[in-house]
């Protein structure tokens, strides 16, 4: 049964075999009222996508299809959904497909912290179906979580910022970052160089940290205006010292995070924010002495209203973050999934060609 | 040699010997030009003094006298003063003696923040003199640090605001306390009883939380609207689910406070404030993955701009606070001090009679 009773995608078989990922098809989600069709053109390829298929949050579905930075074209729309969306729209989805809409929370724009949250993929809805991502032919979401995507921004450049942009972003906005904040932005690699440029473009002075010296230039070149390798500047903490206003941990993981460090280059009621996602028992950890007034707190992803806004910023400043292209299809996803584990990015994949993969009717 | 070279006091001679304090003489600190001399009338007795006295944080010098919200009347003034003191007047000396007074953080109003901080006693100023505090004859500080006390405000109550009151008020305003706000104090003792008072006088809706039931009433009685005896209500966390804006930690040990729970207990954005003063090797530890965007902090004391708008506060809302006096002198203090240690208070002593203790020239 071809689309719209069964959707084909790129799927992990087990979190043994992630890295021969297989042509599958699954059943598609029921239809309801409220929801949109999209066919999709390009898909971004997260870090969660990565630690999904690894099995290191939680155990896969069967046929596991990831990825949540979907771009693509609306083909369906229910009978119930009033958000304007048309045939042929070129519409975007990230990593929340749903949430309960009706809570203190979602009203106040934090659909992300909502008890009711569903992700894009490897998550039941209400009626058992568990959710399935975007490296595939077509995806099928509530249209409260379907973001139109602006004309100038190509899909390759609009899909990252739909999962990896906003998460980014949102802290940014909820946390200050503007014109005579310092904000530091720690871990250059797929979040920490769209944060870069976003800080920037938001008019902070910004301070690029990783670990070695090597990502100096592009950091430069994304618009950090200035550079601090950690582990080969001994001290360093102690001449930025009271300096920052916010600092984004963007790394992959807390454990090699010197927080106490980071804390001494904080002014008093500065604000420390991770947006990694650490393996699951890992625990923050830090001097309740040394703390000094300074603020440590996380945050997931952005609402959708946020996501719109942050694709006005790209739009108004022209922002381009920094991505390279692979064809969706076995050998592609297994290449982009492979190559993130070691690092090998600069600094996001895109999955495209997706109408080559997944013929149109 | 009497006052001004020396002062008389009630101190501890050894950690050992804490509960056997004895009256002392000691040279006075070197006269600066910007000091003022304190004759003491009244001294409220803190929970540091008992860590202090107690040898939870660091060695203690000879002849340790302890107290740092101190009350008394001016007898000197150094030549280069000009903060318009004059000699009689009433003032107060809280936990801090000096800063530097030049760099950002005191001229931003962080005093506390400042690198040189020297407290009331138990740390060195520049030339070695390690400072004394306030179950004394007097006290010498830097002008900076004397706040002129209201008429309004008896000296045994004007005593305690001077460390445990700005303690708390100072992450209460600096945080958003105010009408329309929900904030939670958590651990109903010499801090946070002033928390309670304080927070409803700025407006907002209190949350009162105890391990027990026993401090209900008094809560209450302090303006507390709602009341949690946490470890007798199983499942208060999910029951106020996201509700909370600000929660102020005053208990007196981090280790059996459920951090988690409070989390759960907030709103996105929240604040949890700890102006708890752990031992030495307490950390702080949470689950990265809970923390949904809810901010953690510590606050340490508050500038002597804020302890004078505190002071205003309380004349303007007529706060009482609830304090037991106890006679100064060897006898007072050996009580207030192993009282303190069993948390036999409601809620703060205050040591007075220092007339009969110290008789005047």
């Amino acid at each position: 049964m071809p689309y719209p009773e069964e959707f084909t995608g790129i799927g992990v078989l087990s979190t043994d075999s992630w890295r021969t990922p297989q042509r599958v098809t699954y059943p598609a989600k029921s239809f309801d009222p409220k929801d949109i069709d999209i066919q999709i053109d390009a898909c971004g390829v997260c870090g969660s996508d990565l630690h999904t298929v690894q099995g290191h949050w939680r155990p896969i579905r069967d046929k596991m299809v990831v990825g949540h930075e979907i771009v693509g074209t609306v083909v369906a729309i229910g009978s119930q959904c009033n958000s304007g969306f048309k045939i042929g729209d070129r519409v975007g989805v990230g990593a929340q497909v749903l949430s309960c809409l009706e809570c203190e929370r979602c009203e106040e724009g934090n659909e992300p912290y909502c008890a009711k949250f569903v992700s894009c993929y490897n998550r039941p809805y209400d009626d058992g179906y568990i959710s399935q991502g975007g490296y595939a032919s077509h995806v099928r979401v509530h249209e409260h979580f379907v973001i139109p995507i602006p004309e100038s921004i190509p899909s390759e450049l609009a899909a990252p910022l739909l999962c990896g942009g906003i998460t980014v972003y949102s802290p940014l906005r909820r946390n200050g970052c503007g014109s005579g904040k310092r904000v530091g932005i720690v871990g250059i690699g797929g979040l920490g160089h769209m944060a870069v440029l976003f800080a920037k473009a938001m008019g902070a002075e910004v301070y690029a940290f990783s670990r070695r010296v090597n990502k100096r230039e592009d950091a430069l070149k994304l618009g950090a205006d200035h550079y601090v390798a950690t582990s080969e500047t001994p001290g360093w903490e102690s001449e930025l010292k009271s300096k920052l206003d916010l600092v984004l941990v963007c790394a992959s993981s807390l454990s090699d995070i010197e927080l106490d460090k980071y804390v001494t280059s904080m002014k008093v009621g500065g604000k420390i924010i991770s947006v990694c996602v650490p393996e699951k028992h890992e625990k923050l950890s830090l001097s309740a002495f040394g703390l000094a007034g300074v603020h440590i707190s996380n945050s997931a992803l952005g609402s959708p209203a946020e996501i719109r806004e942050l694709l006005d910023l790209v739009v108004e400043k022209g922002i381009k973050i920094w991505v390279e292209t692979l064809p969706v299809g076995e050998s592609g996803v297994s290449e982009a999934l492979q190559r993130l584990d070691k690092g090998d990015v600069r600094y996001r994949f895109t999955l495209v060609d997706f109408d080559k993969e997944f013929p149109r009717a």
